[in-house]
């Protein structure tokens, strides 16, 4: 009876996960290439078109860079890991509110960690960020990607990676939301710079305290922008950008 | 000179694109009947073998389910999501640090309003999940999988699907992570019962700030674990459990 339940794993499968295996011990490096279809088909007994399928799953998972002819072992970038669950999201017909209440946990406690943490090369790109978003609402250019840059720029900061790959889709899902509030509340714009200068200011200066109460405050007000706009947060989130699977 | 800048996409990957895109829009949803390869080769004009493989991609991504001869639509689950994202961190060679501090700002947090929205429905499984917890350390049984229900338990009585997606694969690759500690630190099993027995007691008594105050001192309790195990915590974390891609 028991053998009903066995459920059976195609080759092509098998070999991912063996390759996979290889990479996670360390025996197949970063920018090691693949070994060739032919000593794959020899040193697991099977034939090109299970290699070719195994190779291609082991490709989508962005774990394969294509160079020219050759195949070169890379890490999924965090944009590749996050399409998978952002969509996920989207299907689950998440709601604003939950994506807003994640970051309202999230970010401020990034913010923190990020002023106690931060490196020269942090501040620098947070500053060319802020100043990007300046010039852009300047020129009343939509500032969706600063605005997303800006907060995954603090998480990187803030230098934890298991949290880093954790926020990224509610990050790229929520601030896309936040437009509607952007063009129909006029000082939307300028409430974002003045709060994005604050925290960084603080991350820049060390402060701690500060740099959670601004990115606090400034999480806030994405809800008060929501209820000026009459916008209902319970709305579920939508796609707005193109997963990465296309690419 | 720009035309060698623009990508080629294969086509079974502009297939697959476009059947997400259809389950995102709502125009196939779950339990609903892909259609067959003959219709999709005529709606989008490809050969059997492009249909087959970007089936396949879609199958891969946790989209579709096998029922005998037909495949249905369905949503990926979150251990199928978590799996990418855990891989990554193992790639990433992710500290056990990193993770603890994901969980210390994620977990009470999550307690405390898990405490505010419990249903009746929860309440029970974290019952049940505390009860087989004790009976599983009276007979000296690794309670590593309880460990990770039982927070999950807790993020899923929040209410908060993106939270709860988010946090997953932290949980997966921390609790594993405490076996070192159990087996080392003979009151480990008590304290963590202890723990999770008054967590649930708050959350069942929807006493919000008890159950923050006691989840956030479960987790110090693990890293407390860890010092007087003598175990260093910037160990990377390594992979305890098969990942689905075998599944």
């Amino acid at each position: 009876m028991e053998v009903e339940k066995i459920q059976r794993v195609p080759s092509y499968k098998m070999l991912a996960e063996a390759l996979v295996q290889n990479i996670l011990d360390g025996r197949l490096k970063v920018g090691d290439a693949l070994p060739t279809e032919a000593v794959l088909c020899d040193s697991f007994g099977v034939n090109r078109s299970t290699v070719r399928e195994g190779v291609r799953l082991l490709e989508e998972a962005g774990m394969l860079l294509r160079n020219g002819k050759k195949l070169l072992i890379t890490h999924p970038s965090r944009e590749q890991l996050g399409a998978q669950v952002q969509r996920a999201m989207v299907l689950k017909e998440v709601r604003i509110e939950e994506l807003w209440e994640g970051l309202f946990i999230l970010d401020p406690a990034l913010a923190e960690l990020a002023a106690l943490r931060r490196t020269e090369a942090a501040v620098e790109a947070l500053a060319a960020n802020v100043k990007a978003t300046e010039e852009a609402l300047d020129r009343g250019d939509p500032v969706v990607q600063l605005d997303i840059e800006f907060h995954s720029l603090v998480a990187e900061a803030a230098d934890n990676h298991a949290l880093l790959v954790a926020r990224e889709p509610l990050g790229r899902l929520l601030f896309p939301a936040f437009d509607v509030v952007m063009t129909k509340v006029g000082s939307a714009g300028d409430r974002l710079l003045t709060a994005h200068t604050a925290i960084f200011e603080a991350i820049r200066k060390k402060d701690a305290a500060g740099a959670r109460k601004w990115m606090e405050k400034h999480i806030q007000d994405f809800k008060r922008g929501y209820e000026v706009a009459g916008v209902d947060m319970r709305t579920p989130v939508v796609q707005v950008q193109k997963t990465s699977a296309a690419r």
